[in-house]
Parts: structure tokens; sequence; C-alpha cells
């Protein structure tokens, strides 16, 4: 069944102890978009400037993105430019030019609004808000946000929380929002202020899934080096909800949400095999179905 | 079957965020022996200074632990004494009186050279180089060593290592010894050493078992809050090695060895939850396979 994705479609200039590249496509919309496709349809909301690559519109045509909700603007699209530390425990921004993104406001094409599945990437609450409310009768909605919006708009995002099955963050985004430092107790305060299921992003150590009735924890993939992590949190969402909406689940489908958690690991690591998008845009579902299967067996006991 | 655990008796003052203690029972072979004490007999090899109280030596003979190969020397027991960061990220010492386990030399009693299990718990590579020929056909040899001896004695760690089955250290000690940053490059030069199979302990995010054909990955268990992580690791070793020992495993059981590793991660994450051997000399075997079980209901998908 097809998935909404909101948020934006960038352009990144990438530093790595391993490399450097600049004006390779990204943002959060392409990354979670490149990685749900390939597990059923995938309806993009964002907005690019006239800048925009003619290459970059058929690498997304090509992975059947439907196209109608990205808006062109006139102007630049977003520009983004950071550098990794050498033990890529810190990422420092080096430029972050907006550009069109300044002034989103997703509108959603007739044509996306009865899908079942949508994604919120990490943009404003209030216009997360907006575009959840265009859509009342999605049967899982899914999120993301970050520091600057717990720090910034905490009302607001907590007003929109409220109406999401799924939240999806990393851990130290958990520990602000939740004010505790301890994981457990993080997602307990963070599950009483509305998401059902929250899924917490630990890089390379994995990713943990947390309910009412009972939480799920598994290691990442030991990856034989990482070339470039960008986009691999929004690789694992992409992951995460397309394979949700790939097998129609519910919302409390227990055993899904543990798969997707799987899957979503899976487009997170190979995200980092190489720079931007790059082996997003060269998988096969046979290759993701393989990783899935080396999921299996190096945690089974 | 038998196990015999070589390494310190000492006593320790401790200082985490939540409190502080002093003179409290520890010593890498008194947590492996309390942590291998529930799966079958333990042999413990070790010094203890005329000050060693009768109630320590009461609280390991009621875990069954064989006490005669634990030397009394003239002088005090060795005393070390750490204060942990807020964050748990760092542990400075204060304090580390050697005492009588300077001149630490093992001696292993007639009665424990024929037991099929030895765990050589991190002291010189000479000295477990010692014991290690002093039981030369051992069924199942595993041992530790930690940041000094990687350093000032390569050439002695390195001979001693050959005659391993199972190598059981921490990440940061991996990548020392590996001279390797990535977890798999330097899981297959340490595997190169000699060990056939190598135990990366990965603190709150678990562990990783490697071998020449696979591996295996299991997260760590959440807990409701850390009260003092001292003698984690080698709780860990004492879980590990206890379950092997316990069902009399060969060194290349594959099923076995990845069941030792969960039993490992439970002794651990007991052990941080009190202070000093606090948590384990109060456990029970039925709340170890509880936790157990946990682990393979929070792990399933």
């Amino acid at each position: 069944m097809s998935l909404v994705v909101v948020g934006s479609v960038a352009y990144d200039g990438i530093e790595t102890p391993y490399g450097k590249a600049d004006r390779l496509l990204g943002g959060s919309a392409t990354y979670i978009s490149l990685g749900a496709s390939f597990f059923g349809p995938v309806k993009i909301v964002a907005v690019v400037g006239d800048d925009f690559a003619d290459s970059d519109v058929r690498l997304l045509e090509e992975h059947g993105v439907d196209l109608e909700g990205l808006e062109r603007a006139p102007g630049k699209t977003f520009y983004w430019a950071g550098v990794y530390s050498k033990d890529w425990n810190e990422r420092t921004t080096l430029t972050t030019d907006l550009n069109v993104f300044a002034d989103f406001n997703p509108k959603l094409p007739e044509s996306y609004r009865s899908s079942p599945y949508l994604f919120l990437g990490n943009i404003q609450p209030a216009l997360q808000a907006q575009v959840r409310r265009q859509m009342p009768g999605a049967r899982l909605v899914g999120g993301d946000t970050m520091n600057l919006w717990i720090r910034e708009t905490p009302a607001e995002l907590a007003q929109t929380l409220r109406d999401w099955h799924v939240l999806l963050i990393n851990d130290s985004e958990a520990r602000m929002l939740s004010g505790e430092n301890d994981l457990l107790r993080a997602a307990r305060k963070i599950l009483a202020m509305g998401p059902q299921t929250l899924i917490i992003k630990r890089g390379e150590y994995g990713a943990a899934l947390f309910r009412g009735d009972g939480y799920f924890v598994t290691p990442g993939f030991l990856l034989e080096s990482v070339s470039d992590p960008t986009g691999a949190g929004d690789s694992f969402a992409g992951g995460f909800m397309g394979y949700l909406a790939g097998c129609g689940a519910e919302p409390g489908d227990h055993v899904a949400l543990r798969r997707a958690v799987i899957y979503g690991s899976v487009m997170g690591s190979f995200c980092c095999e190489q720079f931007g998008v790059q082996r997003l845009a060269g998988l096969t579902r046979q290759e993701i179905d393989a990783r899935y299967r080396e999921f299996q067996a190096f945690t089974q006991f």
C-alpha cells in the first residue's frame, strides 16, 4: 500500500575521513523515499529550487517515487555541508542554506490523501501537524523530529506527537525529549506523550522499539567500513515505514513492527557503505532480503 | 564440570553518581567465581592478606567456591578505589595498593589440575601462561587481559594468547590489541593471533562473538538503573565460562557459545544493579534463567 513521505530534498556537501564530495543529492525525504521504495509505492512531498538536476528527478522516478508532490519553487534547493571527525563521533555543520526550503509549506496532492501510510520527516512540528490533518484516515502515521524543535517549539511538538502512531528518533533526542538519561525511563515518558510505538535509533549500536506492552532491541549491523553515515537515520525510517506499508501492517502488529525495525537497520547499514544516496540507489530487493537473513543468522541463539 | 578461575581478590572503594562505599569485596576472580558459581563447581586461585574478612570467606564458601587455591599471605589484601563520572563514561582510579597481590604467584592445588575448564582473569600474561601450562589437558581455556599488558608486554601476551580457546576483552582493548578501529577488522586480526573464539564486550551495548566461521551479536540488557558497573565485565566472564563448564561444552560448540554470551550478558547486567558483589551474592538460578528468557523475548523477530 502506498506511503506518503514529507521532508526535505537537499544538496549536501560531505567530508568524511575517507573522502569528500559536493552537491550530492540528499535531504530527509530523499533518503526516506529511496529507502521505502524497495517495499512498495512512495509519494513524496517536498520542495526543490530551479537548480534541481534532471538526473536527480530521474533517479527518484526510476525508484517509482511519485513526484506529483515535489514542488519546484523559484530559487535554489536547500544546501547543507558538514564534516565528520576522524572517529565519526562528531559532525560539524559548515553551511546551512535553507533557500527554497525556508518557505516550505507542504501541499498534499489530492491523489495522495487516501494513502494509508504517512511518514513525517523532520520539519517544523506545526507543518507536520498540518500535513497530518490532511490525512485524517491514515492507518499508520509515523514521524521524526530533532533537537532544534525539542528545544525551540516543545508545545507544538507535544501537540503534534499526540496524533502519531510511531515516533522514530535517535537516543540523544530521546534523552532530550524526556529529560531522562536512562533509555527505559526515557521511553516510558515519551510513550506517555502519545505515540503507541517509540523507535530509538542508537547509531552503530542498533535500535530499540518500545510499546506499553513490551520492547524489542536489535544490535546494529557490523559494517566492514563506513564511507558516509549521512542519511542513515532517514534510510532506517524508509526501510521501517516502507516495510510496514508494503505488508499493509496495522499499527499494533508486534511481529511486523519488529521486522520493520530490522528492515530499517538493513537500509541504514547499506546507506553508510557509500557516499550520499549512492548505495541505496544501486540496491536490489535481493540484497536487502539477504542482509535481513544475515540479521537473523547473527542474532539467533 | 568444574571450572578453575585465576585472578585477583580485592577490597574496593567505589564512588558512583548514586552512592559511595569502601572496602567492598571485589577483584576479578571474585566476580568471575561468583558469576560462574550458579552453573557448577568453581575452584579459585588467588591471594589475600591477613585482613581478609571471615564473612567474605563464608560468602564464597556459601556459593560452593573451592578455596583450596586461595592463598593467605602476610600483609594486606589488594586495595583499589575509583570514582565514576556522572554520565558513567569515565572511571578514575584514586588508589591502587597492590599489597600481597604484587607478589602473586598462582599455585594450582593438585586437586584442581584435572578440571576441564580454566579461565584466566586479568593478570600478567606470563603468570597466565604459567597456570595454563599446569593444566595441559584442559578442554576449554579462556582468558582476559587489559590495556596495561597490551601496551607493556605485547610479546608475552601474544605468546600466551596462542594457547587459549577463547579471548574475552572489551571493545577498547580489542581496538588497542589489533590496531584497528573497526570491530570486524579488529576481530579478524585478533583471531589470527590464536584464539578460536573472540568475545568483545561492548558495555551497555551488549557483546559480540567472532569465530573464523561466523559471528554473533547481542544487544545489552536495558537496565532500569545502574548502581555500580564495577565487576560487570568479570561477571560476564563468569556467566559465560560457568555456563560452558556447566553443560560440558566443547570449544567449537557454536550453539553453546552463543548461549554462553547471553548468560554472560545476564550476569553482567545483574552485577550493575547493586554495589559490589551484592546483587550477584543474592541471586538465584531462577532469576538468572528468567532474565535469559527475557533476552529471548526482547531479541526475537
